[in-house]
């Protein structure tokens, strides 16, 4: 036991602190997200409306960007969000779902790279588009290990100034000049929707608490694949398995 | 065993008469909430564009407006649907999420009072705020206990006609004049979303089944919390738990 | 044990090929229909903007078109969608939730059968109505058997060249020349909001497999039945029973 690890400390830091988390996410993962947040101790709320998501982003403590279904009102009001996140000192962070395959998403999320992302969390295809570097997966599905993007993750966390995390079978989490590696997790975190989106929310939330924010980052991962690895054990298919990921996060062990 | 209590009898109505339910309530906690009325023996459909709210109001038994994730044009469909409602002499049963943060929906909360609800159901500072006494909470966490909100809620259930039900570790259910005490329930049940969420359509759809209404709306709280406490004693963390509430909540016992 | 029954063929293929599927669905069960596909090995996409949908229906394996909650600028993406999907060869499926009962859903599915869909699949009502026979029942449940929209879904195949399922305690599944029956299932079936949608979208992917189109429509029918057949007997209530569902459409057996 080595109790003052960075992942026991976020623990404490969310039951301690219950971070009020703004989450503008997909539709498809908006309960599982909500769930994961709140088995962490975190205080998740969705508001989605322009003039709300600028007034709320304002109050809420982290920011959750997630373009996984994004349409033309939501994108609007994410934008207003996001400026209105920044003008209030408040981190917010970028799930970048499927850009590269889609025009639209790819033009939004690249403009609102200008306001500056405290953190990105995406598979390698999503980073690597994002970094300019490839035409992006097909959907939600990487076609790339996350290793081979963690050259386009470091010169995007480089020029953004942000934590990129570039997540799968192994995840990288970089500023552009360290690198933390996490190993861990289970097959089956793929075969239930929104372990990654739900990962971005507890992303998003760490940035929020005290502590080295690439250490906090990492540290989400670690806690999620810690978790997804206990759950696979106690489970018997990808129904049981997202009930068990629940409970182990719940379980999930603080600084002493 | 007292077989005839209010709650044992809302429990036969529900399965006798299958309340259909329509629920206009946030993008987070739909499928829940459509679960928690299947569990109960009501039919649940969510309708959500203008005309076809306004049209699915009157075939309805009862209806739910949840302001959670409000936006311009379900605000719009939701008041059709109000007005439908009313004219078809069905009840409909308002839950004004995070109503006193959030300037939008608290307008509109307001404007929807004068449609005369059945029943309002919220957390404490959510009927403060309804009731013009706080700014109300942040989110959907209530600062205060449903106590201090007692006064408020029976100064709007007088005002309005309707039954108020504050609800928390204690919920209070009030017509204005008599008020009645629900106990039970379990913490994990605010860490699972949209276990108040999926009460108010229970109290919507309660309020469409004989018997008296402040009895329903309070057998409806009693039973809530009821297969809150079952399940948090057969469960291991929020997964768990949930899927033990919808299982809970099947085997509630009705009448003899 | 019969391993090169259509059941276990389509299994095999849904492992091997993990078709893309482009599911524009109801808000209530987009969740539930992603673990189902995801659970099968398909590879889910909800993409929901039309300029997106568009896009994406020419890269998806197949599309689900499911008018739960139906929008007007839900409707007009799925139109493109749809017509991108034509346009690429790619099938589309409807699942034409409660038309009949609601007049604007009603209207656009009429119209959309002029974009001839590859496959449909609906309760007695719905089917009916489509045909044109009934005007469809209360919601999404439907007041008759399946066996009674027996002719109604031969003559809609028939007119659509297109497979049509209608589906209940028995199953019908036609080409209009043809008709398969599938028995198996359990009442819990419907007490989890969303088994029938999940199941379109299953025989939306099973369309875009190798193999005859009509086996293959009845198959994705017969594994649900199977699915959730073994998920009654190991649950004890509807939430279980959700949990146990997706675990038994992990473990389905595969031809050898």
């Amino acid at each position: 036991m080595q109790p003052d690890l960075p992942e026991h400390l976020l623990i404490n830091h969310f039951r301690d602190r219950a971070p009020l988390t703004h989450c503008m996410t997909n539709d498809v993962v908006q309960t599982f997200t909500a769930n994961v947040l709140l088995a962490f101790g975190a205080s998740p709320a969705m508001v989605i409306e322009a003039e709300e998501a600028q007034q709320f982003a304002a109050i809420a403590d982290a920011l959750l960007i997630n373009v996984g279904t994004l349409t033309v009102p939501r994108a609007q009001a994410m934008r207003l969000a996001v400026e209105s996140a920044r003008a209030a000192g408040k981190p917010w962070t970028l799930d970048p779902v499927a850009v590269g395959a889609l025009a639209f998403r790819t033009q939004f999320c690249q403009q609102l790279l200008a306001l500056k992302p405290a953190a990105i969390r995406g598979n390698a295809s999503e980073i690597m588009a994002l970094a300019g570097i490839s035409a992006g997966g097909r959907g939600v599905d990487t076609t790339d290990t996350a290793s081979s993007a963690l050259p386009a993750a470091q010169a995007l966390a480089r020029q953004m100034h942000a934590i990129v995390a570039v997540t799968g079978e192994v995840d990288y989490i970089t500023d552009g000049q360290r690198t933390k590696e996490v190993t861990g997790g289970d097959p089956l975190m793929t075969r239930v929707v929104g372990t990654g989106c739900a990962l971005s929310a507890v992303v998003a939330a760490s940035c929020a608490l005290p502590g080295d924010r690439l250490d906090n980052v990492a540290a989400a991962c670690g806690l999620m694949k810690r978790a997804g690895s206990e759950a696979a054990q106690a489970s018997q298919g990808p129904g049981s398995f997202a009930t068990a990921f629940l409970d182990a996060i719940w379980h999930l062990e603080g600084a002493a």
